[in-house]
């Protein structure tokens, strides 16, 4: 009997539990000041109406042998699969049904994916980003190259020449960053991936702040993607689903390797190893393309995107290089001062009681940085940026 | 860019779309004559009333700010844990909330459990089985070895003399067959595990229709199990959850293996490569197990259970040799006349307009045999044993 020995080249991830305990040391030292926390990448506003009266529908009809649903299809129910379609329509891309895979969050699938591919594959991840990439790549004991992300390329890194990686991973997005890649951008990677035969697992979680138009919501947006391109999206941040769990994952037909269609790869895959989503999760994120939903989930993101432009307006303001805050839910800064991530973290919150992200966690890149983020309440997010503009002369 | 090749290994799974073809086949030829499946795992009762309540409390929850959840811990909520040691409890097995893992469904976890282990051990399989168990495997590379079942053992294999095997796969009651290992046959398993180090997945997903109180319904029924063993439950056969998707897995802390506790490499990987299961599923799950809930599910089970009764009595009754049917859900019949498993499974749709599901789909030992199911209506079994009785004589 051995055990995945891949298992031991893993970092153990401290990061939340440092933060916990200094916060905890912080508040038993002065119990009179209240902490805010910017520091979580989890939703706070409620499920909309839509979707708890869509959920609570599906319950009766769980309750009733005239309407109860035993096995759905793995892939998900043609319903939701096609409302799904129907919202890449909106964008200007084209779907099947059966290219999309109804999933419990981008997060299980960006692992599982790994599932069709050889262990032999050498990956490529940009630095800084979601540890989840690389951690599930270890795991299968790949070969890890980094995209460098900096101040120098707002970090939104481009293929650097001569790449050669079987498989690139791309948020955008980007957490932690906020960075969004522009069409032109996208192309250099697409067109990397052609010439290359590589395969972009692009996560498109955070799509769905982006407002300008000019920037793209889907890879496949970008010409010759389906081809060479899957897309990860989620519900969780664009309808507030980190708890009740509900994505897709995009792969299309055209997407063919070593003479095999990865469509079929990841049917099998998931036929096999998944069960599909509960069938009242699904009605209740059909609820988030159709009708009212839409309306009513953009409510919540015009919320956090105004909370991300207060805080990036404010930060600018004091004097702070900063990315994301538009177009998405992250606002990722410049340490003042050259200090490092965890010493900022100590300052801010000893100076601000305002707790957020050491970017040392996502990343060597991200040393040096700090992650905030638009979650919070707006009257937490205008206090929090009160005590930072206060204590703002301090910084430097 | 490699694909996982491993995946060209996989037989395809023609067995239920077969299934369908020959039945649409049989009623357009005769329109006048109804079908009767037999032949379903899938549960038809609706979920009951403790479960659906609880569910639209947690809707409610979700959709009000100040009892919204965002993301959980991805091993499940500790009052859905607790409810599960609760109910060990009840079975004379003693387990600590960490020990539990709340999972979208046992056919998830019993193939992402193998992402623990090197690709490069030796799994033992039973044959016939239900597929998932090979398929997973096969994916992974592992060199695979069959523990044959058969009439001379009832179909349930005990280990061979000299087995080499680091995985060992159990299913108990078994699907398809029906048949339950007693608590000394499950020792000889769990002594020669312990002997040679090798780690026994055992699956639990049909022990709530177990109602001989000298058989176990857990492996850690078994002296030293917890040394050896995980266990896999899920609600969808308990609590009719095959569309609302909610199990169970204990990975004992003293199972370990390369100096490594299994408990914490699981924990590793389902907080990367999972996010947990719906907050509304889980407080449905909390109350299969609390108040009124076990009540409600034993009667769903009672009812399955009288017409598993029915099937066996008629066709022991009618001579036949079977397995099952007791303490599980599933009848397994030996097909009469030497007819092959596909032979008589025209037969029965011929002759008596009842579809089954021929035993071959389960693996080479299946071929002769056939799987009846108790998840039909007690109107339909009825009828189907009426008709099968009236055709008897045809058998031989």
């Amino acid at each position: 009997m051995k055990i995945n020995e891949n298992f031991k080249d893993l970092e153990e991830s401290y990061l939340f539990s440092a933060i916990s305990k200094k916060v905890n040391q912080y508040t038993a030292e002065n119990p009179d000041k209240s902490v805010i926390r910017l520091g979580i990448g989890d939703v706070t506003l409620p499920l909309v109406p839509a979707v708890t009266e869509a959920m609570r529908r599906a319950v009766s009809e769980m309750g009733a042998a005239a309407t109860f649903r035993g096995y759905g299809e793995e892939q998900g129910y043609a319903f939701l699969r096609q409302a799904v379609c129907g919202y890449y329509g909106k964008k200007g891309v084209a779907l099947s049904g059966d290219e999309v895979f109804i999933s419990d969050g981008a997060k299980s699938d960006l692992g599982n994916i790994l599932d069709i591919f050889s262990t032999d594959n050498t990956v490529c991840i940009p630095d800084p980003v979601y540890p989840v990439y690389v951690d599930t790549n270890i795991m299968a004991g790949r070969k890890i190259k980094y995209a460098q992300g900096n101040a120098d390329n707002a970090f939104l890194p481009l293929p650097r020449s001569g790449l050669k990686a079987d498989i690139i991973y791309l948020c955008s997005p980007n957490n932690p960053t906020g960075a969004v890649y522009s069409e032109p951008q996208l192309k250099v990677w697409v067109d990397h991936a052609l010439a290359t035969g590589a395969v972009i697992l692009f996560d498109a979680a955070y799509e769905s702040f982006v407002r300008d138009s000019a920037l793209p919501t889907s890879i496949f947006q970008i010409e010759g993607a389906k081809k060479c391109a899957i897309e990860f999206c989620s519900l969780s941040k664009t309808a507030g689903f980190t708890g009740t769990r509900c994505g897709y994952t995009v792969v299309p037909h055209e997407l063919i390797r070593g003479g095999t269609p990865l469509n079929k790869l990841w049917l099998r895959r998931q036929t096999t190893k998944f069960n599909g989503v509960p069938y009242v999760i699904q009605r209740g994120a059909e609820a988030v393309f159709t009708d009212t939903g839409p309306d009513q989930v953009k409510k919540n993101i015009d919320y956090y995107l105004k909370n991300a432009r207060i805080i990036s307006d404010t930060l600018t303001g004091l004097g702070f290089w900063l990315t994301g805050g538009k177009n998405a839910p992250y606002i990722w800064l410049k340490c003042p001062g050259n200090m490092s991530s965890w010493e900022f973290f100590d300052f801010l919150l000893r100076e601000a009681g305002v707790v957020g992200t050491p970017g040392a966690g996502f990343g060597a890149n991200g040393e040096g940085y700090f992650r905030l983020t638009a979650f919070s309440s707006r009257e937490n997010t205008l206090e929090a940026m009160e005590r930072i503009s206060v204590s703002g002369g301090r910084f430097s």
